[in-house]
């Protein structure tokens, strides 16, 4: 029998259940609006949505990994790639891009040009400093804690604020080694 | 040229943008933890749920329409067909069924036997009071009125409280008939 090699973001994204993504995309958009009324404070809501999306990334890593048939990346550049390229598809259904990659290889920029999060959102002059989005820095940031790397995410970019894509940095800042309970040869 | 009929759920579903079901799972648990954090009383969270609801869905009854070329419903009656059929189907890929009618066809219950809402969801016990699934009965509170019958959605079974199957009670309050600024005959 063939061994099951990992499959494409396309082909999860196909099989899995799925919701309408407009439901999706407005109830974001209530939370969001939620936490501006309840918290007051912009940058309270960036830390909340955050931390939201660190609590979702813990567990959707399982869905990923049951699903995705991908095993352990071989280093960071190979994870960054399989976020983009499976995971952003797997759960929004939209291809991210990586760039930016630093000289060690320890951080680099994940592109979206497509965000399912901001279908017909515009930020009031009130909400300037909020990163709408800030939910996918959490899901990333909780989702590779959960393979032992811990990270940081931040945005480079964000077209609610005029630029011309979503660009999250994200800088390995140290890879805890998996710790077995026994040895290899016992 | 034949003339463009309803579309059925099935097919509406299979044509919409959708996201995984389960990062809506857990994006919708995100929020009931939050609101259970920052109001303590899970009477506000219903009302709260409920709120959220109400706004998803007075937007989301324009992509119904839009989408599904349902056109004016005849009664109350087609139209809590159309909910169960059509836009449960349509927005979270479930179907639901409408029983219970009262003698006069202004009170029924919709009922699920599969929802999304509440994969992998216990309620621990300093929770019972909560009505996890609120943000529901707002979404179709909300969409009726925009199409001008005014209801009261109540939850008569739900499962997360022992139940056999999600069952709320919509009933009728008052239908505000359309005005025209015109005649037909001008």
């Amino acid at each position: 029998m063939a061994p099951v090699g990992p499959r494409s973001g396309d082909a999860i994204f196909a099989s899995v259940e799925r919701v309408n993504a407009e439901l999706f995309t407005l109830t974001y958009g209530a939370i969001v609006r939620q936490l501006l009324t309840d918290l007051e404070e912009v940058e309270e809501v960036n830390k909340q949505l955050d931390q939201m999306g660190y609590n979702i990334g813990i567990r959707l890593v399982d869905e990923f990994l049951a699903k995705s048939n991908v095993s352990r990346c071989i280093d960071f550049k190979e994870t960054a790639d399989v976020i983009a390229k499976v995971g952003f598809k797997m759960f929004l259904g939209v291809t991210a891009s990586v760039s930016n990659w630093d000289a060690d290889g320890t951080c680099c920029s994940i592109i979206l040009e497509d965000n399912p999060l901001v279908d017909f959102v515009e930020l009031p002059d009130t909400c300037q400093g909020l990163y709408y989005c800030n939910v996918l820095s959490g899901v990333i940031r909780g989702a590779l804690e959960m393979v032992s790397m811990k990270t940081e995410v931040t945005w480079v970019r964000d077209m609610l604020r005029g630029d011309d894509a979503f660009e999250l940095q994200v800088k390995l800042l140290k890879q805890v080694p998996e710790e077995y309970p026994y040895k290899d040869d016992e």
